[in-house]
């Protein structure tokens, strides 16, 4: 179906990116076949790997590949976790590592244009360094524009400041046929034709690659105050989170995380958490130009929980303290990654996470498995791990893999039903990529997969763009 | 190309919705052949009007118009102004007037769930009576569910608050086949294939018939509080605007409107505005849940434009001051509406107001008409007012019409091509439907507008929804 790699396609290749840019030796093209999927099950290799520097030359290469009939695999910064930027096709490689520009601060509409390429690591120093500020944080720094508008990349502070979606303006996208377009622009309100915008995000690299992005930033909220309330039960947790809503308060954060996690990561990095109390622990992180501001937010939060369950309070007012708590919650995935098996990244309503937490203790006790679930209970998006590894005397001790690997599968679609039941999907965040798409029946209409699959259809008909993915 | 209602599908309609929900009388059917676009050019009249009572009803319509490849024109409130809900092909006007009901207000994930007939004066009705607050105010509260998301209204309040897009968190969609999907969900965060739901919003109709819709309400914001700064130029307003946010500040909305309006309005409505000073006028509306915070916002915001220009501060702090400013900023449509030939909803980037507006003042001059011009300096959105009037004296003189439509119509396309120039878009919030479709291309690069046709006939392959609109 598709077509090979031959020499006359990797002459011109190039003559389009350069020798240097064109990458065929097997040394250099497995770097490119994984992403930071923990299992790192590897579609297949890339037959070669092309390193474009501007626009023109991925159209150049999207024209070469459409005429060869050649897979084209798009691929940002490899921090991914479902598979979405891995090869199961050979062919080539797109990857956006060279165009890294910041190409422009638009200070006075808050707006910067970005290459596909700039990881979210340097746009943070580029517009903090000029006092702005960009909200959403996905995670990996690593991680680079292209990638995160493709799997539309979402991260703890979504609650009050949304997902990458809500900061893409515009983009520039090569299509299949070489042909580039601007959907969107430097513009805040838009009601002229369809929203290709925003079906580009989170399209995953199927229906053209993405080379520019319009990013909205913002102006530096000046205070941040962090908040570790101690709880019984993940009920009560979750809970408190629509009172603190009702109250007006929108925190930059709302995050649920076990103590489990909590004291294995507190031992991996040698820092102290506030409070060992309780079962659950809400991390609350509010924002505000203000100070005074800010000590209304966290006391009307700390009067909320505390009529509804919270063992104690504790605000981590001082930098120091707060980058402490920030670091244990942000490490807890290094902690505990040898023994990861899978991320889940199920999304479900708010007010089903109990119950689907609930549902990850049945299903774990069920099978014998350890399987810590924390996130971001703002957004009711549950990053439940599926382990090959036990959780005893505050110790992680390893299990071997091959024993539980049919009761981890077992548990996964559970779990999957489980959301699916509650008006869930499969992915909040990462993507369905290569390793989720099984599972998408689970989530999606089978009607809305066919739409899906019309889109693909039309924007490209060979089907080469990311093939593989998402329902292909 | 389109079938024509016989007495066959009369008597199959009737079958479907009910005798009283069948028009076919020329007095009853004629009021559904126009939208709120001021000049009432219609297309044609609906050769039959259905008003469906249930999903179940829409899908039986829609396969009933399939099977005799029958025009159907979706309608809403019929709010809008650029004849989206116009048909052009006769056939059938599918009211949505009977799908009114507010199905659920579901606390805990701060949501509601509604049919696409609820209006939005009813909608806000409900959820304030309930503790919530709608923050989008696309102006006319006649407006239904449908119509906003189908041309993502936007409103004054985007600038903190976002379009309508942004309160969409799924939807229930009739296709043409009669096929019913539920894109979206109960959810904050999704990455779970296409996003379809971000195609439908904006879509006007012609992709599918949208039933149901859940949205996103917030706490009520306690307080307000309205500013009106007289200013000597469009150029010293704007240039306010981006000073103002770089405090850290975003007010919930920032309007600029010339003294010209203002003072028809206030005879219009015998009201007055704080002050005549100044040419143009920024009226800012700042909210919080704290008074100190929104003292400590107009505090700032003052600081900043009497260093930057403004000639005095007006701060309605009262709820009876506020109302009136309000009302007339919010009736300045109403003032001048009788000799308003089109009003024009142009998106360009923040910065790009003053250009847009000096262009607005050159074309003005040369054509010898005057041009209105008012709207969101927030978010870029001008509305500029076609009038087949002059200003003089402080009153409203109406002109010959016949005279001067040509020159209105050279001074349409001359902004539209302005607007271009200066990356903006025909439409940041009516919608292209209708009677801007022919400058389509002036803002929407040639190989998108192919993109839009393909996916519209992959969705709608016989071309029966809402036929004529947008790029049809």
């Amino acid at each position: 179906m598709f077509g090979k790699i031959n020499e006359e396609i990797i002459k011109k290749l190039i003559v389009i990116a350069g020798e240097n840019n064109v990458l065929t030796c097997q040394e250099e093209v497995c770097g490119y076949a994984y992403d930071e999927y923990v299992s790192q099950l590897p579609g297949c290799f890339p037959e070669v790997v092309v390193r474009p520097g501007s626009t023109e030359e991925v159209s150049a290469i999207l024209k070469l590949a459409s005429e060869n009939r050649v897979a084209v695999t798009p691929r940002g910064g490899g921090t991914g976790l479902a598979g979405g930027c891995v090869p199961v096709h050979g062919g080539i490689v797109l990857s956006m590592q060279r165009m890294n520009r910041f190409l422009e601060l638009d200070r006075k509409n808050q707006l910067a244009v970005v290459e596909a390429g700039l990881t979210l690591g340097e746009f943070i120093h580029s517009v903090e360094k000029e006092g702005f500020y960009f909200p959403p944080h996905p995670g990996d720094e690593g991680a680079m524009f292209g990638g995160m508008i493709a799997t539309n990349a979402g991260g703890s502070r979504a609650v009050k400041y949304g997902v990458i979606r809500n900061y893409i303006r515009g983009l520039e996208v090569v299509l299949v046929d070489g042909q580039v377009i601007h959907p969107g622009g430097k513009l805040i309100k838009n009601s002229t034709g369809y929203n290709l915008l925003n079906l580009f995000i989170g399209s995953e690299g199927t229906l053209g690659i993405i080379t520019k992005a319009i990013v909205q930033v913002m102006s530096r909220p000046t205070f941040l105050r962090t908040m570790v309330i101690p709880l019984n039960s993940i009920e009560q947790a979750i809970d408190n989170v629509p009172l603190i809503f009702e109250k007006g308060i929108v925190p930059m954060a709302v995050e649920f995380v076990g103590l489990d996690v909590i004291t294995l990561t507190e031992h991996h990095l040698n820092l102290s958490w506030p409070t060992h109390q309780g079962e659950v622990h809400l991390m609350i992180i509010v924002d505000s130009p203000s100070e005074d501001d800010l000590s209304r937010m966290t006391d009307q939060i700390a009067d909320v929980v505390l009529e509804n369950g919270a063992i104690d309070v504790f605000v981590a007012d001082t930098p120091t303290k707060q980058d402490e708590v920030l670091k244990i919650r942000s490490n807890i995935y290094e902690a505990i990654k040898k023994e990861t098996v899978d991320i889940l990244d199920i999304c479900v309503p708010r007010s089903e996470i109990p119950g689907h937490v609930r549902k990850i203790q049945e299903v774990a006790r069920k099978y014998g498995l350890w399987l810590p679930a924390f996130g971001h209970a703002g957004d009711g998006n549950i990053h439940t791990h599926l382990m090959k590894a036990k959780y005893e005397n505050s110790q992680l001790v390893p299990v071997n893999l091959e024993e539980i690997k049919d009761k981890l599968e077992a548990a996964r679609e559970e779990l999957i039903r489980d959301a699916a039941s509650r008006g869930g999907v499969i992915s909040g965040e990462h993507g369905v990529g290569l390793y989720k798409k099984k599972y998408l029946p689970l989530s999606v209409e089978a009607t809305q997969i066919e739409l899906m699959k019309k889109i693909k259809q039309s924007f490209d008909p060979l089907g080469i763009l990311n093939p593989g993915k998402i329902f292909d």
